[in-house]
This record gives C-alpha cells, sequence and structure tokens, in this order.
C-alpha cells in the first residue's frame, strides 16, 4: 500500500497511526500541500478532489477520505466496535469531526501555524465554533476513558488529530481537562510521539 | 423509532427516505431549526451538537448525524455493497459530500431560499466550491448509473439530498448533465417526489 500525504497534516497522521497500529506496511509518499503537490496533473489523476491523504492499495486501486480509508483498514479489528450501537456512535463521531471539528480546530492551526495569521486576527467564528467543539468532546468524555466503549476505536483516531495540535491555533486545552487527559491516553494507545 | 428532523433540511430527508426504502417504520417528529427549536433544551437534551436530524431507537438510545445514522439502519441491505472496497468508496463519498460538498450547496440554499439572500449576494466561494463539487460529481459519473458499482447505494442516498435542489441556491445542474440523469434515477430508486 501506498499512502499519499503530508505529514504536517492531521488528516494524513490518522491513516499511518491506523496503519502502524494494525502492524500494516506501506509506503509513505510526501505530498507537500503548501509547495502546490496535490494540484499537480499526476496528484489529481489519483485523487480528483485534490486533496490528502489518498492510499493506493496493493492492487492499484486508489482511496480518499481520511475517515474513509481508516474504516476500511481497520475492519474486523478492534478499532471498530463490534456492537452495532457502539459502531454507529463511533461513527457518529467521525462524521462530527469533519463538519463540526476539524473545519474550526485544524482550519484555526492551518493559519495561524502554516500561514502566519496570529490568533487575534482568526476570523472569531473559528475560535468561536471550535471551542465549542472541544466542549462538545470535553463534554461526550465525561466519566469514560474513550469516545465510545472500554477501549479506543478510530473515533478517537480521528478526533485526536487536530486536538491534540490545537493549541497551535489558539486553542487552550487547560480549559478542557478530560480531553486533555484522553489526548494523552489515546497517544499511549495509538504510540503517537 | 423517532425521527426528529426538519423536512426543509436534506441531511433529515435522507434518513426519512433510507427508513421508507428498507420499510421501517418511524415516528417523524417536526423540528423548526429556523424558529430556534433545535437549541431548545430539550432537544438539546437529545443531541448536544444542537444538530437535526437526531433519531431515537426504539430501545430509548440516541443516534446523530445523517450518514452515521443510514449507515447504522441500512447495515446489511443492498444500500451497501457487499464488497469492501466498494462498501469504501461510498463511505469516501459521504464523508465528501460532509465536507466539500454540503457545506457549499446546501449552505448556498439555506442562504437564499431561507434567509432570503440574492444569490448575487453570496459569498462567491460558496458558489465556486460548490460548483466544483458538481464538476466532481459530474466527472465520477461519467458513463455509470449510480455513485457506485451498478446500483443505488447509500452514497447516491447522502448526495442526492442537496443536488437535487442544489437550484434554489443559484447552480444550474443543466451545466452538469449527467448528475441531472443521475438525480432522476436516484429520485426514482427511492420513491422520493
Amino acid at each position: 500500500m501506498k499512502i499519499y500525504g503530508d505529514s504536517k497534516s492531521g488528516n494524513c497522521l490518522k491513516v499511518k497511526w491506523t496503519a502502524d497500529f494494525l502492524g500494516r506496511s506501506y509506503e509513505w509518499i510526501e505530498i507537500d500541500i503548501l509547495q502546490g503537490e496535490s494540484r499537480t496533473a499526476a496528484y489529481l489523476a489519483i485523487n480528483p478532489a485534490g486533496q490528502v491523504p489518498t492510499v493506493i492499495l496493493d492492487d492499484g486501486r486508489p482511496l480518499s477520505q481520511s475517515n474513509a480509508i481508516i474504516t476500511y483498514l481497520a475492519e474486523g479489528s478492534a478499532l471498530i466496535p463490534a456492537d452495532a450501537y457502539d459502531r454507529a456512535r463511533m461513527t457518529e463521531w467521525m462524521y462530527w469531526e469533519q463538519y463540526s471539528h476539524e473545519p474550526y480546530v485544524a482550519v484555526a492551526r492551518f493559519h495561524v501555524k502554516y500561514l502566519g495569521k496570529p490568533v487575534a486576527e482568526l476570523e472569531p467564528r473559528l475560535l468561536e465554533r471550535g471551542g465549542a467543539a472541544l466542549q462538545r468532546m470535553e463534554d461526550g468524555l465525561a466519566g469514560q476513558p474513550f469516545l465510545v466503549g472500554g477501549g479506543v476505536t478510530l473515533a478517537d483516531v480521528a478526533l485526536v488529530a487536530y486536538t491534540r495540535l490545537a493549541h497551535e491555533g489558539g486553542f487552550s486545552l487547560d480549559l478542557y481537562p478530560a480531553v486533555k487527559a484522553w489526548v494523552a491516553r489515546v497517544e499511549a494507545a495509538l504510540k503517537i510521539t
């Protein structure tokens, strides 16, 4: 398997962590989005949406969208709950991540860390909605070690990716102690360094 | 099962169409988001994110996120391909829908149809990215009847919801003939009127 990804991108790292956790071998091909490498004709032939990550499976077929890729890779593993309702709650968190968390928490980080914008000049909406997303996680983690059930699942993989880097976009995890403790727990479970 | 949804919302209708297609009985509880009904204390107790739709399953447990709900409801049915790669491509389209289609195509429609904004005053980004999403579908549908494989799947359910109403946000499906023909095909397959 080949993983085309930008190692600055949490979406790409989700795929790496999942493959590493499952002991799947792969070749990592670095695509620097800031250098326009996700918009070349060669890359668009692999992923017409021009987004990273994309994987090329061993049989040569492509697959994109980080959460779709990790779901495919983890099928039948402990990262996906066997119980249908738990599996549905995991999926619920993963869609919520892409719709209500990543567009604020990750985008704020991208503006600050990669485009050099001061936090004070960010669109207020990014900080407001990103903060609301972190609070939603804080509430969801009350009294439980992981987002769904007793062990680490793809919901944790998907959400830890940008949550652990939220401070780079101007958020303080000190305001969300359950989230902060969960980040450390997920990093340990996935061996993220 | 109870479905809490706003019948103006494509995200909510996805759940209705899937339940209808599968012959699942349910009670529909209308939540008018324009009247703030998704932000009441009673609704937030069901869905802390304050988003529609949410379903309450027969055993009383809640589930949110339209694409997570329809995945749960359709497990084991013909709406989800048996082949693992086809299933992954379906999921890829569904995440793409929430990240790269709905935030433009559905949001443009919301501003025009429900907030009364003239199309000419929409943020240019909405029309530009919405148009790019429709073009991406046009390319993906070249020479095939549905988004994945030979039959209707959840990818079609998820993407038809706002694509069929794109004209209400200032897009013309006449520019995307394969998409236009696909909309009619999916409406027929799902018996959407």
